[in-house]
C-alpha cells in the first residue's frame, strides 16, 4: 500500500511591509500584510531533503519588499499579480503562486481643519483583503473583499416562524437588535477599477444591511450579495460569512424597570453563524481563488499569546 | 509575626451593556464595558468565609444593567459617578468604589449620501476610557482618557545626539517615521462638559503629534501634554503611554534599488516604551484615581486564547 | 443573466460546555467548545425569508448541552458524531452537518503527591479537535487532530542547498533551531479507538520531529506524516500546517562576545509557513471532511480585541 | 499656574530572548520576554528635545542580549537584577531601574520512553514572572510570580448567606465549580534559592486551592496567601488576582433531563474579580516594586490585532 505525498505548498506569511510614497511634502502610506504561498514539483524537498528547487520564504519576503518599492500607486489586487506572476514565470519549479494581502486604512489627521501632509490615523477595524491566484498554465483569479466590517441595527430585524422540535426554547420576535462582524470575498471575472469598485461593493452592502427589513440574516445576505452581482457586472460571485453576534434584552424587572429594547446584553459566545453564496448562474466556482491555501496559521506570536 | 489581610477589592469585571435610545425613529447607541469595584471592611468574608458584608458581584452586574436604564444621555464620567457613588451610599460595608467604563464608537451608516436611522458601524479602533474613584469621606475622582489612537508620521521625526556606551550600535537618524499606539489618561479637578472636553482634548493631542518637529518622542509627549493643560483649566494632570512602534528603512541595496525612506518593516516585538505625566506645579498627585483597582485581569475568555 | 444562491450552511458557534462526570468522589472534567454547522434546501430563507425550515441556532445549541448530558464518556469523535447524525436524522430540511469540537485538556492538581479528586489544572496550550461531516446518503467522514503544538529542536536542523535568485540574501546553515506550533489533522477510514489513537498519533508526531535529522522542515513534515500512515492502518491522510517560527541568532561581536547559537532573537513576523498532506496512493481525497464549513469566524469579542 | 513635567520613564518593552545552553549533547533551554525601564533626570529630552542623557532603547535590547550570553545559568530573578544593577550603576543619569521578565516553560520531548536531549515542547499557559527595581541609593525589590494559572475544582465550594439589596437575584448555592486564572505576586525579603522557592510556592498555592473547602473566593485566596507567608519566611506580601470564571448549570429540564451539577456553560463575560493582599504586620508596603513602570501596552502588534 504505496504512501504518497500529497497536496503541498510553501511560502511567507505576513510580510508588514509599510509604503510612503513621497511625491513633494504630501505624503500617501499603503500599509499591507503580504503573505506567499508557492506551489510545485517540491516532492525532492520533502522526501530526500533535497533543497534544489526550493525558493528560500526568506528570498519570498525580499521580492515582497521591492516590488513594494517598485509599484508606489499599486492597489493590493495589482501588487499581488504582480507577484503572483513574478514567481510562476521566473522561478522555475513553481506552477501555481498565490498572494494575499491585508491593507490596513489610515485617515489624515486634521490639523486645524485641514488634512495634514504626513501624519495619518489607523481607520477602523476592518482590513481590505485581496487573494490572487496564478497558474503557469495562464489561470489567473482574483478575490476582493474584507474582514471585520461590524454593523448594527437596532430594529427592523425579526425571526419567527421557525422550525421548532423537542431541543427548540427559542421565543420568536418581531423586532431585535442584528449585529455582525462581516467578513465578504467576491471573485472577479475580469480587471476592473480595483479601488473604485472595492468602495463600491462596501457601500451597496452597508446600504442594503441598512435598508432590508430583515426576516432573518440569511434574508439579508442574499439581498446583499443579490445587489452587489446586479450592479457589478465583472463580480462572478460572493461570499458572506455572518458572525450572528447576540444582544439579549435585559429582564429589568425584578428591579422594577421595563425594558421595551433600550438596554442589552452583548453576548461573547455561543454566536450564530450564517454563510452564504451568491452567484451568477452560468458561472463555473473556483474553489481555487477563493484563499491563499494553505490557510494561515492563527499568528505569529511564539508565545502563543 | 503576624500575617495579616492588606489591601483587597472585589467586584464585577466587564458587563458589556448596549444601550438603545429610542426617541422616534432615530435611535442612538451607546455601547460600552463597565467593570466596578469595591473595598470596605471584607475582612470577615476572607478570613472567616463569612459572606455577610459581600454584595455579590452578580447583583453589581445588575445595577450596571438597572443605572444604564436609568441613565439614558449619560456620559461615561456620569454613569461611572453614578454608579460609584451608589454604592458607597447604599451598600453600607462599603469604604470606596472605583468604576471603569470602556465606551466603544460608532457611526451611522450612510444610506443614499444620508445617515440611517438605526444603522451604525463600529469606528475605529481607539476606546474611550473613564476611570472614576468614589470613597466615604466625600472624596471624588474622574480621570478620562482613550487607549489605542494609533498615529504615524511620515517625517518630522529625528533621533540623535543621544548617549552611547558600549552596547550602542544605533545610527541616529534626521527623519524617520514616528509610529505609536497612544494611551492617555487625564485627572478632572472640576466637573465639565465631558463630551466636549474629550473631543476637544483628542484633538488636540492628534494636531500636536503631527505638529510638533519631534526630536525624540519623550519631546512629542511633553509637548501633547503641556498643550492639554494650557488649554483646558479643568486638568490636573495628563499621563501618556506610547509604545514606538519602530519601522525599519528595508535595505533594498542588495536588489539594485534605493530606498530613501519609502519602504518599511513594520516591526511587532520589542519595541521602545515611553511614559510621562504632565501636571500643574501646586496640584498633589492622586495615586487612587488613575485606574480602577484592582487591574482587569488578561480577558473574559476561559481558553486562555 | 441569472443570479442563484450557491452554497450555503449556518449553525451555532463556539457552544463552551463543562461536562463534569461525577461517579463518587473522583471527578472527570470534559471541557469543550462545540460548533455545528447545517446545509441543506434553506432557500426560501434566503430568498422569501421564511423560516419555516429552518431550525434556530438557538435549538442547535441546547441540543449540544443535551447530548453533553445523555453522553458522559463521549470522546469527541463520539459526541461530534451523535450529532450530526442526529441533525441530518431528525430534521427534515437537513441535508448535511458538520460539528466541530476543540477539547481542552485538564490535570489532576496534584495534592501531597496524590492526584486530587475533584481539583484540575489546565494543561498546556494545544487544542484536540474533530471534524465530522455526516450526509443524508450514508456518509460520514471523521477527521481526527490537534491545533498549537509547540515545538522547538535545537539543534539537527539544517536548510542549505536552496535555489538562488536575485532576491536571495539568506546564508545557508548546517545547525539552526527549528520551531513550529504544528496544527495537523487526519482523516479515519474505520471507526477506531480515538482515544489511544489520539494519543499514539501525537506521540509518534513529536518522536518523529526530534528524531529526524532535518534538512527542512518540508522532509520533518513528510516523515511525520509517513509515521503515522505506516503505523495506523486507519487513517488515510494526514495534512500537517507548520509556522516556521524564526530564531535569529543575535550578532554579539559588537560588544566583544561570540554566539554559538546560544542566544536568539525569536521573532514574530513574517514567518515561513509550509504545509504538507501525506496520503494512501488508493484513497481518494474528501475535500468535504476536513473542516466544519464555514469556518468559524475569528472569535466571539464584539469589541473587536 | 507653572505646568511641570511629572513621573517618566522610558524603556525596551518584550524582548523575546532565548538562550539555548549547550553542554556537551544535551541542550537546555530558556525562553523569555525581557522588559526594561529607566528613569532619572530626563528633563531635557521631554522639555528641550535633547538626547544627551538618553540611551537608546535599542542599545537597552542589545544589552538585554549580551547579558544573556554571559549568564547562561541564571534564573528570571538574577537577570534581572543583574540588568537592573548595570543600568543604575554603568549610565550616568539612570536612577532607577525596573526589569520584567517572562518566562516560558518547556518540557523535554520524551521519545522511546525517555526525555530527548535537544527537543522541547512548550508546557502550559502559565507564565512566570520576575520584577525587580534597583535605585541609585542602593534599594533592591524582587517580586516573584505567575500569571495564567487555570485552576478548576468541580466541588467543594459554596456561596450563600449574602448580603442582599434590591438588585439581587443571585441564588445561593452550597455546591458549584469554581474556576480562575490565578495571577500571582509575591515580593522578597531576601535573595533565595529562586528556583525552588518559585516551585514551592506554586506548588503549595495549588494544594491550598484543593484541599480548602471554598465559602467564597476571598476565603480562598486568604488561605492560599497565608500559607505561603506561613511557610516562606523570605516572602513580605503576596498578592493574589482571580478572576472568578463562571460555570453556569444548564437548565436542561425542557429537554427532559435532570442537571445534577454535570452540564455547565463556561461563561466569558462579564466574571468576578477578587483580588487580595495577605502580608506581614511588620513589614512596610513597597508601592514601587510590585510592577514594571510604566506597564507595558497591550501587545505589539501594529495592526491592533
Amino acid at each position: 500500500l504505496a504512501i504518497v505525498l500529497g497536496a503541498n505548498a510553501y511560502g511567507k506569511a505576513e510580510c508588514r511591509v509599510v509604503r510612503i510614497v513621497r511625491n513633494g511634502a504630501r505624503h500617501e502610506i499603503r500599509d499591507r500584510n503580504v503573505s506567499t504561498s508557492l506551489h510545485g514539483d517540491f516532492a525532492a524537498a520533502h522526501i530526500e531533503g533535497d533543497q534544489a528547487r526550493v525558493l528560500p520564504t526568506d528570498t519570498q519576503k525580499n521580492t515582497v519588499y521591492a516590488f513594494a518599492k517598485d509599484l508606489p500607486e499599486a492597489e493590493p489586487e495589482e501588487l499581488a499579480l504582480a507577484l503572483a506572476r513574478h514567481f510562476v514565470t521566473a522561478v522555475a519549479p513553481v506552477a501555481g503562486a498565490r498572494v494575499a494581502v491585508e491593507e490596513y486604512a489610515w485617515d489624515r489627521a486634521t490639523v486645524g481643519g485641514a488634512p495634514h501632509d504626513h501624519t495619518f490615523l489607523r481607520r477602523g477595524q476592518e482590513v481590505r483583503t485581496t487573494h490572487v491566484t496564478v497558474d503557469d498554465r495562464g489561470g489567473e483569479w482574483v478575490v476582493s473583499g474584507f474582514d471585520g466590517l461590524v454593523l448594527l441595527k437596532s430594529t427592523g430585524s425579526e425571526f419567527r416562524g421557525f422550525l421548532e422540535d423537542g431541543y427548540t426554547t427559542l421565543q420568536p420576535t418581531d423586532d431585535r437588535i442584528m449585529a455582525t462582524s462581516l467578513d465578504v470575498r467576491w471573485r472577479h471575472l475580469t480587471a476592473t477599477a480595483w479601488a473604485s469598485s472595492y468602495d463600491g461593493i462596501r457601500t451597496l452592502l452597508v446600504e442594503r444591511y441598512a435598508e432590508v427589513h430583515s426576516r432573518a440574516l440569511q434574508q439579508t445576505l442574499w439581498e446583499m450579495g443579490r445587489a452587489v452581482l446586479e450592479q457589478h457586472e465583472d463580480v462572478a460571485e460572493i461570499r458572506l460569512s455572518a458572525p450572528n453576534r447576540h444582544h439579549f434584552v435585559v429582564d429589568l424587572a425584578p428591579f422594577g424597570r421595563d425594558n421595551a429594547n433600550e438596554v442589552f446584553f452583548a453576548a461573547d459566545r455561543p454566536y450564530g453563524l450564517i454563510c452564504a453564496t451568491v452567484r451568477r448562474d452560468d458561472v463555473p466556482c473556483a474553489e481555487i481563488a477563493w484563499d491563499a491555501w494553505p490557510p494561515r496559521a492563527a499568528g505569529g506570536s511564539p508565545d502563543g499569546r
